[in-house]
Formats: structure tokens, C-alpha cells, sequence
């Protein structure tokens, strides 16, 4: 692979056309950078699938709601391209903010009731940012598999019903989170976490799993696995609790009781450092 | 080609498929079905530049805004599937409205300003229904050309705007308004006016051309040339304006002072038909 990424959407698809030629199966990464093993996963996941893997590195200004957030999101270009190439990616795509967004750009993707609730009603306008990102991306890249984490669960719901509802052709595949020894979910934003916000950060962690060991031992109300939830981030100082709900795992709907299975997510923030986490369950 | 249309997406994106294969360029013309000369003319440029070419019918439920108007819309799939046959087209794909939204859909494509004014003010969430079907109907066929009308000359600028913005690898090309002899732009409802209100159904085509020759012998007002088309129209009693509005031919805002090309374009009622036509002037 080159270790040059490429900067514009007609040199990817002018490489993309010549890798389908010899009929390689195209994988996509779609990342907004500041790798981590999170990412990696995924790579390796596309690596093992894929003949031709490409992975987008854009931080994507219009899925964020906060200014100060997209200005601190780290942007460690050199770094990335490395890692991908140590991982042997095709081609790694990082286009500028023109390149992706012209001046007379007035079209966006819309969601309904699957990117209302949890990130979508604490974050307004992110998962429109994200669906239109990730469907421009999809059709600069032309890929048959895109690879996302299962990390970010309720935009992979989002992403599933946009790719569905538009009849993209492509397969989404979800890889599952990688987790810091402690349990802490892997986020380009946990370096930003002080040492001692750091430690308190896997309060959510620790939460999911006592609400997922009070599932499995029979309790079914969506109120009392929130308590219990809530009770366990307060040990936790300096966390402050943003939600915590039990969702249907394909519509991301909030469930009262549960009678199948149910994604718990949760979000926290430590300081000024938003974090995310969530767990599948079956019963 | 096969008389019989292709209703599924499966077996439409299996048959494109192949015919890729061949590396022959693929041309898609959405319709809406009820074909006429005009539709005729945007397959006979498909066909002269396509090697293979799929002429979609499907009454898109998501762009009416009245329901009696999509309940009214006629449906000749017969005709209208030996009328494509007779111009050499290669799969029409019909679908079923079930094969096109399940129940579970919630995604909509929604373009800004481009469709805010004119048909996007009278006929309120058509634009949205309208890039919704494209986006859609461009993921299906996965097109190298799309040909649509300046008939809805209003449509083709929120499509190339949607293409442009989503990054769709697709070209749009556009086709002249065909017209009946006396300067009627073809259309569909055309059939449903009773003879009186074909006669008076010109008001609309010599609005435009009073408004044209008043801008060509050096008229620039918006607002004189608005007096001009209605006072042409008020000649036909059976006639009610909608609207008659000058706009920028690729934002579609309307513009007060013409300096530039300008996109005539107006709406008309006749009994329970509506009708549109426009014009390009340049100056």
C-alpha cells in the first residue's frame, strides 16, 4: 500500500475501479481517526474478508453538536496512516472538509424514531450527520461490506435502517467492542481522560454488568435495572450520569419490561469528556 | 427484451449485473409510468447512449401530497410495458409499493433550499418523497446515466443537488419537454382534463412565451413580467394560477431582477388537474 493517503474522491474511486476489475470483494473502515485497537479490530475483521480494504479517516464536522468537541477531537494524521498500513490496508482515505463538503451542500439523510432516543436525544442532529456521511461515503467508496462497532451500537442500528430504507448494496458488518483490561470500552476520546477520571471512567462499565447480572437472574423492570445502574455509577465521584436505558436492539426504542433481547447503553461524562458504552442481552 | 417487467429488486440488481459484465454503460429512466411521447424521448436518448437501459414505473406513494391525486394517477402497466418494449428498452422494472417501502421504513433524503420554493411551497413534503425514491432507485440500479425531464425542471435541480451532495456516481442528463402541437407540455394528468380544459390548458405554455418575449425585448422586473403571465392567463376563464414565478435555474430561489439565465416556471389548476410547465431564458 501506499503510505501516502489519498486526499480526493477521484483518486479513491480511480484506485477502487481498478481493485473491483480484478472482481476483489472492497471493504470499508469508515473512522473519524485517532486510531486505537477499537479500530483495529475492524481492520483486521475487513483484512480477513476482504481482497481490497479501504479506510476513511474524516472527522466528520456535521455529526457533531458540540463546537468544542469536534475542535478537540484529536487528528493524529501520521499516526493513522501508520497504523493502517501496519495492518495492511489498501488505501487510506482522508479527504479535507472541501473535498466532502461544498459550499452549496444542503442535502441530509434523516432517520426517524431509531435515532431518536439515547445518543439521538442527547445529541441533536449527530446521527443526521452521521447517516449523511456515512451515505456519501458509501457511495464514494462503492464497497460491498462496511465494517462498523458494535461500540457505537446505536448508530449501527441507525446506519442498518439508512443502508436498508435506501437500498444501499452493501453488507454491514458489526464487529464487537474492544475493552481496556479494566473493562473500559476503547474511544479515541478516553485520551483525554485524567489519570483520575480515568480510573472512574468504567463506572458505566461496572453498571452494565450489574444491571446484565440482575437480567439474568430474573429481574424484568426497566426501572428498577435503571436504579440499580444509577446506584453503581454513584460510587463513582466524579462521573456524572447522562442516561442509562434499555432499548429494543433494532429499533432502539426504550423497553419497560423486558421479554427478549435488549441493548442496555449508557452515557457518562467525566470533566468535559463524553463517553458511551452499552451490552447486548439475551433472555 | 422480456415483456414480462421485473418486479423484485433482487432480480433487478441480478440482471444488471450481468449486463456490467459486458462493461456496457447502464441508463435508468424513473417513471412514474402512464408513458407519453415525453417519456419516450428521454428512452430514446437512453437507448442512443446506453448499452443497456431500465425504464422504472412505479407510482412513488411518497411524493404526492394530496392522496386523491396519487388515487387518480393513471396505471396502464400493459401499455405502458409494451410502449418501452417498442422503444427497445431492456428490463422495466414495476415494482410492487411493498417491494419499495416495508413497513419498518423511516429514512428520508431531504434537500434544502433547491426545493423550498415554488412546487416545494404548493406541495409540501413532494421534494422529500421525490430524492427519497431517486436515492433509492439509484441504489437499486446503480446507473452510469439517469435521464429525467425539464418538464419538472424544479425535480432535476434537487436531484443534481441530492448527486451532487451524496456523492451518487451517477450522471444526470436532461431532456428536452416534449409538446403537443398547440404547446402543450406532455404530461400524464393531460388525459384526465375534459376537452374544454384541454383548450384552455395552453394558458400556461403562452404565459411563458409572453414572459420570454417581454424579458427578450429587455424587460427585467420579476414583478412586470408576474403581470404579464397573469394577464394572460386570466384570459382563460377556466384557468386558475397557482403560481408563475422567475427563479435562479440552479438554486430555484426565486430572483427579483434578472441579470442572468433565469427558469420561468408556474402551476396551473384546471378542475381537480393541476399542471406545470417552465422555461429557460437566457439573456
Amino acid at each position: 500500500m501506499s503510505v501516502v493517503p489519498v486526499r480526493t474522491i477521484a483518486e479513491l474511486r480511480e484506485r477502487v475501479r481498478v481493485a473491483r476489475r480484478t472482481r476483489a470483494v472492497i471493504g470499508v473502515v469508515p473512522t473519524m481517526g485517532a486510531l486505537h485497537a477499537g479500530h483495529g479490530s475492524l481492520m483486521e475483521r475487513a483484512r480477513a474478508e476482504c481482497g481490497f480494504v479501504v479506510v476513511t479517516v474524516f472527522v466528520n464536522p456535521t455529526q457533531f453538536n458540540e463546537p468544542a468537541d469536534y475542535s478537540n477531537y484529536p487528528r493524529p494524521l501520521e499516526a493513522d496512516v501508520a497504523f493502517c498500513e501496519a495492518r495492511r490496508v489498501d488505501i487510506v482515505f482522508a479527504p479535507a472538509e472541501a473535498e466532502m463538503y461544498s459550499a452549496e451542500a444542503q442535502t441530509s439523510v434523516n432517520v426517524g424514531e431509531v435515532a431518536e432516543f439515547m445518543e439521538g436525544h442527547c445529541r441533536p442532529g449527530h446521527f443526521r450527520g452521521v447517516a449523511t456521511v456515512v451515505a456519501k461515503l458509501l457511495n464514494i467508496v462503492a464497497p460491498d461490506q462496511a465494517y462498523f462497532g458494535e461500540k457505537d451500537a446505536q448508530q449501527l442500528a441507525v446506519i442498518r435502517r439508512m443502508v436498508a430504507d435506501l437500498n444501499f448494496p452493501v453488507e454491514i458488518v458489526e464487529v464487537p467492542t474492544v475493552r481496556e483490561p479494566d473493562g473500559l470500552a476503547l474511544s479515541s476520546r478516553n485520551t483525554r481522560l485524567t489519570p483520575e477520571h480515568r480510573r472512574q471512567a468504567i463506572a458505566l462499565h461496572e453498571a452494565l454488568l450489574a444491571a446484565r447480572a440482575r437480567i439474568l437472574t430474573g429481574e424484568r423492570s426497566a426501572t428498577e435495572l435503571k436504579r440499580v445502574a444509577a446506584e453503581v455509577i454513584a460510587r463513582y465521584p466524579a462521573v456524572l450520569l447522562e442516561y442509562f436505558e434499555l432499548a429494543d436492539p433494532v429499533r432502539m426504542t426504550p423497553v419497560e419490561g423486558i421479554s427478549g433481547p435488549v441493548r442496555l447503553a449508557g452515557a457518562i461524562r467525566l470533566g468535559d469528556v463524553r463517553l458511551i458504552d452499552n451490552m447486548l442481552v439475551s433472555v
